[in-house]
């Protein structure tokens, strides 16, 4: 999917709404995914973002060794993706072939971005004072990938067990909030 | 609205997906509320939530010193008072007044539900080592109320400057994921 540079002061618009999001790492043994719904911007500009990631997850170790991975952004249509990178883990599979995903190369870190996805954002992990108690790591973004749309794209939102919804219609009010 | 107590086990599946919530306070001057996007589950039970709070809202300081609050969801018939919320500070503005919200007292925390939103989720505050340097405070849902509904609620989700999209269909996969 043909991607832009954004505009770093654009990221908490991406992940405000709080689209389920697939994370990726470089590991020792090649690239892995996995699927996240539990993530919150922290700061505008840079553009910081805390996720939690189990200490259960393959991700997890990665993670805490090379502090970077990308978080990608899919729409509806790749729902079957998401839920069997989620139902999969990355100790015994690759989940980029078995799911049909294209690694792409990052610019500033060594995950790939996922091309399926219409928005990328390249991280880098500053903060592991909470990464012992809750599991929640701090991440600032230090390049941002989207595609050009003119809609809100059709996000999932996990609401558990395999059910989400999924993005609908768009209203504006005016408004002074950021 | 009328609500039955949720189990605490259900209560990452209202705020998973990301709506905006509405919290409330109980201040020495009354009852405030605010409007928050950057909220994320930590663990699933008991229910630990991170929020981010500025530290030039008026909620701060008094979530600081009560250490407790109540997370309220509204759906999209209530998009001109989350928006009026976010847009008015509470130190010289009774919110619950000027735009028609309904205080109901909560069973554990002093801040009040409020009756408008379809669900509503009673916080203590367990952690706030990382308000200093991120405005992070960590919550524990002690109590938890939600109006039955058949369908996903039509909760409003914000990406800037007022515009929020709708919750829309809802999907189900097969899945192992919680």
């Amino acid at each position: 999917m043909k991607k832009r540079n954004l505009p770093l002061s654009r990221v908490y618009r991406l992940l405000e709404p709080g689209p389920v999001v697939m994370l990726t790492t470089a590991g020792l043994k090649g690239a892995n995914v996995m699927t996240m719904s539990w993530h919150m911007m922290v700061d505008f500009e840079p553009p910081i973002v805390a996720c939690v990631i189990s200490n259960r997850d393959y991700t997890f170790e990665t993670l805490r060794r090379t502090r970077e991975c990308v978080i990608n952004i899919p729409t509806v249509n790749m729902a079957r993706k998401v839920v069997g990178c989620g139902n999969t883990s990355g100790s015994k599979t690759d989940k980029f072939k078995k799911f049909c995903l294209t690694p792409v190369p990052a610019s500033e870190v060594k995950a790939p971005l996922i091309d399926e996805c219409y928005a990328s954002l390249e991280c880098k992990v500053i903060d592991t004072t909470m990464v012992e108690k809750y599991n929640i790591f701090i991440l600032e973004v230090v390049k941002a990938w989207a595609a050009p749309h003119r809609t809100y794209p059709s996000t999932i939102h996990h609401f558990g067990r395999g059910n989400f919804m999924v993005a609908g219609r768009t209203i504006s009010l005016p408004s002074r909030m950021k």
